[in-house]
């Protein structure tokens, strides 16, 4: 273990399973979504206190147990996403699983799965089929592509969504190889909204007392982060391509090269910009007409970064950092993940948490970013299930006994 | 106006100023929030049927309506995030405007503010406060580093979290340039989280009554969006670094050079990369103990990249993507924003609609990804307002006469 998780606030909580207290606790959530958008979705319910029951197929279960990184043979790439879930392995063409995964969706108030669309349906749990069964449960569907649409049935992987979706279009250096965004952000992005589609449709069965079908596509929620992209798009006719690590419409608002290393400076209106002027001594650059507002230093961003930069490699990242933060310049250093999992923010407010894999092993994993008065924020979160773990206490708690019902 | 938007389905309801009726119908939001991450949160939630009350500073109104692109002067950047709200300005520092905004909280379900830490409360409209006074208002502030730790009262820009939080550490090529990802992914992610937390809030307030405060910091989303990037720094002790254009655990899943263009494959597990092989000709590849698992992939990343570019490189981008299509590998082209918008499964999705500037000229904009039965997905959306364009009807509705009241 690095030194990082030496030093971390000790708690118990880890090897308990009761999710801690929020403002999700009572609503049940039966998860058969595998690898990462439909189990971050269960993951970020079950941070706000969800109860989230995985139903893994027997054998492999979640093929992200197989996906390193690997810690003495588990995946802390699995352990990271499912921490505080509980697991059952159920095989939905037997007749005595059958029976239990149909106990659990009658006391359940979601159904998540990430299946290519088409595929659940021929095993009878489809949309339709359900809804007629069980009216007021909530189904969730992540996929791909959709539900409607020529591509529906399509597979895809974050890869394919984000180059399709064209984010990977505006990321890089003019000119370069294409460039992935370093996390996986096709599928992150989706399984946010597919927890906006649940709890909005948790919101309506209030009033309604119905279910609803939530139907979110990776590539759908490529489009919706695009941004200020498609309005350049819409206006000039033109496709932008990749701005390095600039902003394209304000400037200034990038990463600038010091003596020893780069820093981000985020000047985004006309008085940090004096201020950030007199913090480098170009007392003068404000009143030059080419930078007098934020769309003349757009225009003249390339300039403008030359001029700055040749300021700030005279010193240390450091010292221009402590200048620019005494000015009330919004500024940072680029942090690797080591240097921001132990940034003293991130660590005040909770959000380099410790998990476990399924045999107690502690585990750094992300916190919950939503912060809710009136609700616990852990520094800790139960641990991640071991495949089937919890088969005789669901089964106990259904008052169904071990393997051994039938339809 | 580009081609695309020729093609544009056509509807009337741009010009109308109803939201679509969706699951949060109902909800009353006031907004008092500029630029990205608070207006990028209740766009999401106008577009699921909020009525969302924007609160504007008299005179410029919402920074992000001087931020380019523009069209005819108005921007394209402010019109393409706040379609669908209305528009009240109010001098919070004047006793009938402050009447005007709290006979506003008193009615309101929701208020959304993203100014920084301890700004608000010099109003008196700080959480404490307001909860006092509105027991049952839900009060959302997302800021740059969250309303506790230690730099908790500094700004921040997205530029400044995408660097402290880690994500430009892994985006881009391994000894490149720094690189940002092209949207405001820290602006995005937060708006996304202060939904999650908005929507988590109203589920409480059914049972407890009681309004709740959410704290969502832009660097605590960027920290929740890291993914396997943690888990491998935590299970290693090294940082992890950027890796261009492929996935660190999954093998092949890259971008690849074709004889003239680039697409992305993602052959997820061993049956898609034994199809994959097939399609290339490699027959042989996946009996090979370096590329026979996945994990033996990715720590033979390189090797097999090269091998399957030569293959690639002897064909067109085109010709491949058909060839994978129907061997059901996913794959895709790398697409621009102009082509992504154009797509016939982002077109079948909505996902590229019709709003109106606020003279009614229309513009292009992303769709909502939240597909939900039962509701409205329309193809159009309405217009952004004019800088108090609704002050008279608020205010009518209100019971108030316009600029006379004193509190």
């Amino acid at each position: 273990m690095n030194s990082f998780m030496d030093d971390f606030p000790q708690d118990s909580r880890t090897d308990t399973e009761a999710p801690a207290p929020g403002p999700l606790s009572g609503i049940t959530v039966v998860d058969l979504s595998r690898v990462l958008a439909g189990p971050y979705a269960t993951m970020v319910l079950a941070d706000l206190g969800a109860r989230v029951i995985k139903v893994e197929r027997p054998g492999e279960g979640d093929d992200s147990r197989g996906i390193g990184p690997f810690k003495d043979g588990k995946s802390a790439y699995f352990t990271s996403i499912n921490r505080g879930k509980q697991s059952i392995a159920l095989d939905l063409k037997d007749a005595g699983d059958r029976q239990v995964f149909e106990a659990l969706l009658q006391r359940a108030d979601v159904l998540v799965e990430n299946y290519r669309p088409g595929t659940i349906d021929k095993l009878g749990y489809g949309w339709p089929a359900l809804h007629e069964r069980y009216p007021q449960l909530i189904y969730a569907a992540a996929s791909g592509f959709g539900h409607s649409g020529p591509d529906s049935r399509k597979a895809a992987y974050d890869m394919v969504v984000q180059a399709m979706g064209g984010i990977m279009s505006v990321t890089g250096h003019p000119g370069g190889p294409p460039t992935r965004v370093g996390t996986s952000i096709g599928d992150i992005t989706a399984g946010l909204f597919t927890v906006i589609g649940i709890l909005s449709a948790l919101h309506d069965r209030r009033d309604s007392g119905s279910g609803r079908f939530v139907d979110v596509a990776m590539l759908d929620g490529q489009i919706a982060i695009l941004e200020n992209a498609i309005a350049r798009y819409a206006v000039t006719g033109e496709a932008p391509g990749p701005l390095g690590a600039r902003h394209p419409s304000i400037t200034p608002f990038a990463a600038f090269r010091c003596r020893d290393a780069h820093i981000v400076i985020a000047a985004g209106n006309d008085s940090l910009f004096r201020a950030l002027c007199d913090v480098l001594g170009l007392p003068d650059l404000p009143g030059n007409p080419r930078f007098a507002s934020n769309n003349a230093r757009s225009e003249n961003a390339e300039a403008l970064h030359t001029v700055m930069e040749a300021q700030l490699e005279t010193g240390d990242a450091a010292t221009w950092l402590a200048r620019l933060d005494e000015a009330g310049v919004p500024a940072g250093p680029l942090q690797d993940v080591g240097e921001a999992l132990a940034h003293p923010q991130v660590r005040a407010r909770n959000m380099a948490i410790r998990t476990a894999f399924e045999d107690g092993t502690p585990l750094t994993a992300a916190g919950n970013p939503v912060k809710i008065s009136g609700f616990d924020d852990p520094a800790t979160r139960p641990k991640a299930p071991a495949l089937d773990e919890h088969r005789a206490a669901i089964l106990a708690e259904l008052g169904l006994a071990s393997g051994t019902e039938q339809a």
